[in-house]
Parts: structure tokens; sequence; C-alpha cells
């Protein structure tokens, strides 16, 4: 059973494995708020899985400690069991399905643990760890369902009280839901008015699902961007704890999620993943009645894949406005081009690409379209440069790409 | 004259507007290693800017605070500036270049003071900026060479010696000198035996230039991805206390800068610009004899354009062999893709992108271009992958674009 002097033991065994992280208030993030980041993407292993993880181990018995550990993850509980582990002294197994990131699968072997990659996706991988679970003896370490890896994600609810006693309400991101229960039963131990709030991606809402309908549910699928969280059936133990001690859920998109990362990367300097960026989702988009309110946003980690940061980067420049294409149709003929950038300079847009095409199939053999990317400060600075262009006389025949 | 009371009576002014940033132990960014990272690009305004500019405006009479103060900046001095000014209560009017990036005018703006956007470059907008003086006769904030300034970035110093006493070396960036002046000048009366070393890029060694030469030297021009340190010429009070206080100074290229910058990002979560990773970029290429010494990397700024951020992570990448691009030479004939794709995959090799083209004029009129990108693990990864091809009799025409 979960209690708060098991928390209190969890930040004690901690405290040598783990970082207190730094709690920073977020001025930069939005106007008019009063919005704190709970900094786990700074954690040792990038993510607030460790605590968890590392509190488990901990508590084995020593003869389950000679036999080693077992977790199935391509992610942030892969790397959690495996510094936990190698602070340990006990030999850590971690399957890995195939396809996960190569970078994930390095990060995991530097903390010492043996990788077992699986060909195809994670309910392989799962089914061969359990396989060797049963052959070896080792214990399985579940990634969220367990009241000891619950304890130890907890710890970081103890943190927020400690770092701002006055707080009024605290964002979670959920997964599987094991950090949220942690969190949620301490800190409404310490301050009962003290809101907690859980935020899901729309594609991946199983605990959304199973809070509002009031049981446990399993979806059929799940896609989102914020693949820590793609978890298809919560666990009992956490959905239990949900129900108790969780004021809400509610859901964000993948567009929003990434609006998050790109407003912590600009505005804040550091890197979140998409789960991660899902409290400061649900507060940028004001899905949660905390206006006004001393608010913690757990920034639960910042492993994300750099590939994808360039894509993230893209779409939220996209999505405000501040990045834009244009496509021109110009007669062949010569000056168009100087005027047009003409028109972009006057109202102080930066050219950041520029392509100039032949027609294609269905235009005019004499056509030409030039393709611009500008750099904008919002949607209606975009907007006037459009009308500007076609009050005098340009057709524009797109405006994205 | 510089004191360290001075120094200290900067760390209480500045107490209500800034942040003591975060010491964090950088435990994955090198192996073997043992740095810490001062993270003031965590700092308000994403850089250590606000720390010189809040005590210089905090010293002026009161007289001197009714007139305002003038700043020319396109950058970190200019949001220093501006919330210094704002915390204060007086008016700032800051000179940029109308060149500079919309995101870093619109952060000036922010903090409220009036924004001046001159037509050219940077000595453009200085020049205007000191006739507006002359009529204003408001007090110009000089970006460096002020001992109000070197005495608030100066408190840097005294919080990495709280913070890590047993520090040994500090790596410190240079641009004008005003920080790592102030820096060492604290470091060397609290901690003689803590060596202190200054980075700058290679393309802006103006300071470096001047150390090794042992007086102030003027660069004809200057070039850097660390736009933050591009100064042609140091200052003369910053340059006497390198001279006094700093045991040597380096360079690095802006390679080095980029790999830090994806380093940090990636393995730290954080994100750095070029100035305020060249501390980092020093000691991941063994530029400084710190091997084994508790060593501090004072990350400066983390204000970089999120545009330039993607082209960081291409290059940073391509860099260390973990982005490669192949052109194969095909010939036109069935299952050849898919015995290329088969060699990639049982090398453990990701494919990204995957483009089929006709030959160019130089080539058999039957031959088809593949072109690949892979992620890989790392340069030798790379060699396998290709020399595994080229035993299978495909011929490989370049491998980078």
């Amino acid at each position: 059973m979960i209690t708060l002097d098991k928390i209190r033991d969890a930040k004690n065994v901690l405290k040598s494995i783990i970082r207190e992280t730094d709690m920073i208030y977020a001025q930069n993030i939005m106007d008019n708020s009063n919005i704190y980041l709970k900094t786990e993407n700074l954690q040792v292993t990038g993510s607030f899985k460790v605590r968890g993880a590392s509190y488990k181990i901990a508590n084995l018995p020593e003869e389950e400690k000679s036999k080693g550990v077992i977790a199935c993850s391509a992610g942030n509980h892969a790397q959690g069991v495996a510094l936990a582990s190698q602070k340990s002294g006990i030999k850590a197994t971690i399957f890995i399905p195939a396809t996960a990131p190569i970078s994930k699968v390095e990060a995991t072997k530097k903390f010492g643990a043996e990788i077992k990659l699986i060909d195809g996706v994670y309910d392989d991988a799962y089914k061969t760890a359990i396989e060797y679970q049963k052959e070896t003896n080792g214990t399985f370490v579940h990634p969220f369902d367990d009241v000891d890896v619950i304890a130890g994600q907890g710890t970081i609810g103890l943190e927020i009280i400690e770092q701002l006693p006055d707080v009024e309400a605290v964002i979670v991101p959920i997964g599987g839901g094991g950090l949220i229960a942690g969190v949620a039963f301490a800190i409404k131990q310490l301050k009962p008015s003290c809101k907690v709030y859980g935020v899901q991606s729309q594609g991946a809402g199983s605990m959304y699902q199973s809070f509002i309908n009031k049981k446990v549910l399993e979806l059929p699928t799940v896609n989102t961007f914020a693949d820590g969280t793609a978890v298809k059936r919560p666990g009992d133990l956490t959905f239990e704890l949900c129900q108790k001690y969780v004021d809400d859920i509610i859901t964000v998109t993948d567009d929003e999620i990434a609006s998050a990362i790109l407003a912590l990367m600009e505005k804040q300097k550091i890197v979140a993943e998409g789960a991660g960026a899902l409290s400061v989702a649900a507060a940028m988009f004001n899905k949660l009645p905390i206006k006004g309110k001393k608010t913690v946003c757990v920034v639960s980690g910042g492993n994300i894949d750099v590939n994808i940061i360039s894509r993230v980067i893209n779409r939220g420049l996209l999505n405000s406005g501040r990045l834009c294409h244009l496509t021109i149709e110009l007669l062949d003929k010569p000056g168009q081009l100087r005027d047009v950038s003409g028109i972009i300079a006057e109202h102080g847009a930066n050219v950041i690409r520029v392509r100039h095409n032949q027609g294609g199939s269905n235009t005019d053999i004499n056509d030409c379209f030039l393709k611009i990317s500008l750099e904008t400060r919002n949607q209606e600075h975009f907007e006037q440069i459009q009308n500007a262009l076609i009050a005098k006389g340009y057709k524009i025949t797109s405006n994205v790409q």
C-alpha cells in the first residue's frame, strides 16, 4: 500500500542516485501566467523514470537482486532501470524492439545493461521478456503499475511542496499513470487544497477514457507523437489512485504538444520530449482552470530524438504563423522577383528560401512559380503580406506547402 | 576599481532580479569526465548579460536614471538592459541593426524597451545610438568594458564557489571579455588554486590574439557561428583583468561549437547558443589540461534562433558520422533497391530518406542513382556499410551531400 512514509523513505533512498531537479519560474513561456517548471527532463537519465525504478530495485531482497532485473522498453523506463541497476551493482536485461531509435539503444547500453534487440514491435519484445523472466526467475520491473515504482515517482510531489510551498495547482503528464499516481498521492497528503490535473495525448487517452468512464478501459490502438505515453491500458493501481486523488484529466493534440516543445526550447532553453511537454501544452492552450494560480507543470522527460526536433520546430513555427510558405504565380517577365521581394521587405518579413520554377501541367506555358519561405511575426503579419501581394495583382496559388 | 566587495554587493542587488542558476553535473556529455555546467542559458533573459546590466543600472545616480539608458545590441545585451530597466522602472532605448532576427527584436520589446531599428549593420546602429546619447544625455550601457558590468558578471564566480567548493577549473566563453573578467577576478580572490580558462571562437579571436601578444589588438574582421562573441576589439579593462587573472585562452572551430550544442541538447537536454557552448566545446575536444579535474563549464547563454537549431543538428550528426548520405550507382534492373536495403538493414542502420533518380549527363543512359540518407552509430559503422556495399559490387559515387 502506498503511504506518505513510503514516499519519504524513497526520497531518502534516491538521494545518492538522482538529482533534485530545479524548479524554474517560466516567466517567458506565456504572458500573464504564473507557471513553474519541475524540470525532470534535467534528471540524470533525462526523465523521471529512474526514480521509480531505483526505489523498486533498492527494495528487492538480496536473493532477488542476485537474479537480476528485467525490463521491456524502448525508452525512458529502459534507461531508468539500467542506471538504477548499475548504481545497485545488479544485472539488468532490457528487451527493446528492434525498431527503436539507435540513440535510445546506445543510451541504455551506456548504463551497463544487457540489451536484447527483439524483431517486431513492443508486444513482441514484451512477450520475449516474460519468457526470459520465467527462465531466469529475475524480477520484472513494471514501468508503472507497482507500488514501489509509484512511491519513487511520488518523490517529485515532495520536492514540489518543498520547492514551492504556496503551489496551488500541479499539472502532470500521464502514460500508464505511475507518475501522476505518486505525485497526486503525495500532494494531496501534504496540501489537500492544491489541485492535481492529468494530461494525456488525444491519440493515447487510455487513462482519460478510464477516468471519465470510471473503470479501466483498454484502447484498441494508440497513436501519439508523445511516444513515451503510448499506453493502451492504464494500470489498475494507478487508475485507482487517479480516481481518488486527481481532480481532472484532459487531453491535448499533437500540434499543441509540438507548440509546447517549441516554446520550452525557445523561451526556456530546455529540451522536452512529447510526453514531457504535455503539461505545458495544457497550460498554454488554456485547457485547465489555472488562471492566476501558482501552477507547476511537471516536464517529465527530455529524451526526444534529435532528428525529430527539426520537424517539431518546423511544425511549431508553421502553426504559429512564424514560418510561412507562399507560391506565387508570376508572368515570365523581368522585374517580378524584385517587386515581390520589395513588398515582403517593406512588411519586415525575412525571406528564408526562394525557388523559381517553370509552371506545372495545368498552367499557361509562359507562367512561372515563385515559391518563397518567409519568417514572419505571426499569422496576422503573414496575412498582411498576402493582401499586399494580391493588391499589386499577384496571384497566390498556395499559402502552405 | 573592481573588488570582491563590489561583486558581493552586486550579488545582493541582483537577488530580486536574476535567478541563481543551477549547477548540473554533466555525466552524460562525455565519458570519464568530471564536467559541471553553470547554466546561465537558464537565466531569466536566456543569458548572463542581465547580471551586469542590472548592477550597472542599479548604481546610477537618480538624476541619471531619470534620463534613461541607451544600448546598442542585437542580442543578449539588448534583452539584459531591457529587463534590468523594466525592473528598475527606468526608460531604455535599444538600437538594433535592422538585419537582426525577428525573434530577438520581439524578445527585447517584451521587456518594455523602446526599440530603434537602424538600417545597416552593428556599426551603423552604434553610431546612431551614440548620437542619440548626446542628444538625450542618457547613460550608454557598455556591453562589457565597464567596472559595474564586470562586477555583475562576477557574481557567477561567487555562485560557482558556493555551489561547488572543490572546483578545480572553470572554463568561460569570451566575446568582449566582461564575463571572464568578472568570473576570473572572483574565483582567484576566493580560490587562487582554481584554474580559469577562456575560450573564443577561431573566427573571432580578438581577446585570444591580444592575450598571446600581450597587448590589445583589433581584428579587421570577425566571422563566427557564435554570434554573441563577434567582437573585433576586446575591452581595455577586460583585457587587463584577463592578463592578471586568466590562466590561458584557447580557440575552438565552428564545427566543434556545433557538436557541443548538439551534445548539450541531446545528452543534457538544454539549449545553448554558439557563444554559450564554447566552454563545452573546449572540454569535449580536449583543448585544455582538465583531465580528472572537477571542471565547471559556464554555459553563458541559450538565445539561439530556432531556425538555426535544425542546421546545427544536421551538421553535428554529419560530423560525428551519425547522419550519412550515400549516392549509389545502380544498373536499371529489378531487385537492386531490395538488395541495397537488405545490406543496410543487416548492419543495423536506419534508412531516413531514399531518392531514386535517373542518371546525370556524364553516366550511362541505363544507369540510375540511389540517394540514401542513413542514421548510423558512428563513422566506423558508416564505413562498414560502405565496404559491404562495395563488396557486393555496388559503386558508391558520393558519400556526402
